[in-house]
């Protein structure tokens, strides 16, 4: 077998391995040469070569959102780390196990006008859940001068604090370090940085691994309720006729289904949940913004609950956060082991552990139902504007509402569905998606920048087939994604294209003025073709509901081939028909 | 005259026009609505509109470039704010006025769950000037939620920090952070961030000022250099027989020529230029890799200067660097107002001033020159290395090495010549290239992430044509610098395309296995043709000599669309000759 010479780049190469840190995603570099030559000499890897880092930590993010276990990204030193930010603030904001290796110059090497060479560390600060700043090899300490770098101050501090770091051991000091780092990513969900300087000679090879590094095991102990919490909530749930629960971002399968259909009876209890909860129950509402849309401010206060509880990711829904602003819970708990978000500004309890958890401690030990109308109430609404909701369908013509009704019904069953921000998402949210579906979407920080890569990602390592719908914007935002020699051919992505962002067309700005169509709206002719042309996709265009129809027929067939559907609509109609949609489902 | 209705945005922008910021680049975002209302409302302001933000913030970087003046970008909040970093990195190391203007939400909705929200608060940290975290207009006090926001000790710490800030009175604060971040990115010329928290309505306008905020303006007084360090440098200068110039970027047309004149006379002194320091002189020695590749040990030795002079940016060559750093000169000398890098170990003086100030204080009270055949020696070593330099080019294939020299010699008179990373900069750096031309490369951090995107912005606002020479890879990445719609009819980009990172078959890997291929060379048989059908680009590739000539004698006549012209080269023979072309001129 082959090893990289540097004892450093096979010890963060060996922990990956004791970690099962399998995806390794490697951007071309010479700085980062000792850790390509290793991960991609051991077959227990799985490495990717994709240029541009942006992409390649979006498409890190989907194969770790799909595993729910950390993929590694790795890059030479420079502005190519500045690259992987916005993933690393997405995977931050989302939970997602990222590991960011970066190869670096050795801290002598560093302000001192070399090319490729930045500040790299503690350089994604602000969202990063654990920064390792590891320490140049002991078997590199020829490298460094030693007399000349007297004089200079920083260097002083250098050798300081290598001095400090030689009585500590600097192969322990590393060792600890990848290993809490790993750890975090592990038990916490999120991205870490490990800043890895390596020195020249780069490209050396050896046999024979020279260092057995100790890996560190995680414990994780679940976390268990204390009875006074759970008695306190049992006391307050018994009593409140109006409890309503509101569920984000969530894994499918992650819930038991027999605490679903509990929940399901309870009359006092309504469940809103978004189309990337991924759950589903007949008794629930999936909807949000249909049901809310149209409400009056005297009707919205009939629906605020007594009790909220929140539990997964962050809410699609600006209209739900609206409501529960404006006429707040009198509580509100949120369910999850790591952190709790105070969304509604009236968060009382953070309950630190999983649904599943909570719902068998708590769920088992209600004795009765608290009679209610509460449930039956928004029932009727429900059912009032499922059927405005057809009738609105039947009426209108080709439009993005349209699309996204036909597109969704037509997507055949196990499929994974990524979309895209925003409009995409949103207009997801209005339909009732195949609950056979698993429904995935960026909504850490709701970016454009790296939705197509983040499918790609999920599409590569994910058994069921993938299918990704976005708006152009995005689409064309990220078409580097497609700059990636590992697409399955059976992954499919719909483009809904309106000629720009036509959800600023919602938004209360001046349509139709030349600033607005250009600052706001960003109006373009590009379509997707050429970039099919040149990435090697299967390309259709439609632009009416006939051309749709037919096409969809076909669109999920096998084929040698990944494919497009780029949807042309009405970019003047499309605002004017959801804007009707909320008045006529009234 | 319509201005947005938020003070805040109000102030940002007022405060923009008396600073002379004159060109804004705006991303698309709601967030940011009442900069983009205020902005492009008011005619003294030349906005853009793109799309993608490290295309933006690269493409405002080459407008500044060429005013040497701050351009301003403007975005939403989220994760569009962290897209900008690569550019700003390359800013802040080449010392690019550059203005960052993020919208952000009000303090109070930040960490709470909401949509398109990060911590952008001293994002940038690590490559910044000045990071001005405004705060929210007073008038907007009224939105956040005061009993509500008791519990949670964030927002105990905001209205904390509100209280005081009243005292001080928000908007002079927000006027004094908005003009010290200015002055640093004038002054001090890099990168500065404003971060501005804007409360909804978002969208509202009116139709007089509601401020006038107060301008603080710069005071800059010249460095004068101290009596007793010139007498120091003088002392030694007159008794020094080999006196080394070393010069890295430098804008064109800012050294008087009298002191290069001056320099060149003078038989201890040779002056090593790069092609980045556009300084042109017959007795220079433009080509450092040509002379000094070929050099035995003992010969290497013998260049070693007693002194060493450096001004400008970073250097390109690695070759001088190692020389340097193997054979430290006694002293080092670096002119520069703002910073001096200890590059070679051995810096010893910081002369704070510009090179024209430092030479007309210095070169003007030197009697005589020092005897010495320092410059007589190395210039028959220059004059023998053109003349096989002449001979090699006659006897060589097509390839990469041709083409620079077919490609360098044929661009027309007072071009603008932009230069792509890390190849292509380097390969120029063999040529003697066209005194008349302008060159510029983003060495700040030698990036491939945006060398087109600021070669738009520069061919944008220069006077000049502008031509882009890049390799393959760097023209990939960026290729999202094409969706934009300013680009000139003149501008021409010319992309080398070797099929993958040609570079790296020059480094020491182990060329022609897979692995080698895949994640180091990163071969691929991409184009640019669609992407030059896609985005307007009237487009032509050859893949030899004679249809390069051909090509070239049309390229840059006047058309109806910028043009780009691709030359394929032969990815395994390239490596070859040019490791040939160092052993064939010693």
């Amino acid at each position: 077998m082959t090893y990289p010479k540097i004892p450093l780049a096979q010890t963060v190469i060996q922990l990956c391995k004791a970690k099962n840190i399998k995806h390794i995603i490697i951007s071309p570099g010479s700085r980062n040469a000792p850790l390509t030559i290793g991960f991609t000499n051991d077959a227990y890897f799985k490495c990717y070569s994709i240029v541009d880092e942006r992409s390649a930590a979006f498409f890190a993010l989907g194969i770790a959102q799909q595993l729910r276990e950390p993929s590694a990204v790795v890059c030479t030193s420079g502005s190519a780390l500045l690259n992987y930010y916005p993933a690393v603030a997405e995977a931050f904001y989302s939970h997602i196990p990222l590991l960011v290796l970066s190869a670096d110059r050795p801290k002598h090497l560093i302000g001192i006008g070399d090319g490729q060479t930045i500040n790299q560390k503690n350089v994604f600060e602000n969202h990063i859940l654990y920064s390792a700043n590891l320490k140049l090899d002991l078997k590199d300490e020829k490298n460094i001068p030693v007399h000349e770098e007297l004089p200079i101050l920083k260097n002083l501090e250098d050798k300081f604090e290598r001095l400090l770091g030689l009585q500590k051991d600097i192969q322990t000091f590393n060792e600890e370090e990848i290993n809490t780092a790993i750890n975090f990513a592990i038990v916490k969900k999120g991205p870490v940085h490990i800043n890895i300087p390596l020195d020249e000679p780069l490209y050396e090879t050896v046999n024979k691994l020279s260092v057995s590094p100790e890996v560190i095991d995680v414990s994780v102990k679940p976390n268990e309720i204390e009875d006074y919490i759970l008695k306190d909530c049992l006391q307050d749930w018994n009593e409140a006729s109006k409890k309503m629960i509101l569920v984000g971002v969530n894994y499918p399968d992650t819930i038991d289904k027999k605490w679903l259909n509990e929940l399901a009876v309870d009359d006092s209890v309504i469940v809103f949940t978004e189309t990337t909860s991924n759950l589903h129950q007949n008794n629930f509402f999936p909807s949000i913004d249909q049901i809310i849309a149209p409400l009056t401010e005297n009707e919205q206060k009939q629906l605020q609950p007594d009790i909220l509880i929140t539990f997964g990711g962050l809410i699609v829904s600006k209209k739900i956060k609206q409501l529960l602003r404006k006429f707040k819970p009198k509580q509100h708990w949120h369910i999850d082991e790591k952190e709790a978000n105070d969304t509604f500004f009236c968060l009382n309890k953070h309950i630190e552990t999983t649904p599943n958890e909570f719902f068998e401690g708590f769920l088992t030990k209600i004795t009765h139902y608290v009679k209610s109308d509460y449930r039956a109430i928004w029932n009727s609404v429900k059912n009032k504007r499922l059927k405005k909701h057809e009738e609105y369908l039947s009426a209108i013509p080709f439009s993005d509402f349209m699309v996204f009704d036909k597109v969704l019904k037509t997507i055949p069953n196990n499929y994974i569905l990524q979309v895209g921000n925003s409009s995409a998402i949103r207009y997801t949210q209005l339909f009732n998606v195949n609950k056979t579906l698993d429904v995935y979407c960026n909504r850490g920080t709701s970016g454009i920048d790296g939705s197509t890569s983040t499918a790609i990602g999920c599409a590569v390592v994910s058994k069921k087939p993938t299918v990704f719908i976005t708006g152009d914007l995005s689409f064309l935002y990220d078409s580097n994604a497609l700059w990636n020699n590992y697409i399955p051919k059976n992954f499919r992505i719909i483009v809904v294209n309106n000629q720009g962002g036509g959800i600023f067309r919602i938004l209360p700005g001046h349509k139709n003025t030349e600033n607005f169509d250009t600052f706001f709206e960003t109006n373009h002719h590009h379509t997707a073709e050429y970039l099919c042309k040149m990435f090697g996709f299967k390309y259709k265009s439609v632009s009416d509901a006939n051309s749709l129809k037919s096409a969809l027929k076909s669109f999920y067939l096998e084929d040698s081939h990944p494919k497009l559907l780029e949807i042309f609509t009405p970019k003047k109609l499309n605002d004017e028909i959801l804007l009707q949609y909320f008045e006529f489902i009234k």
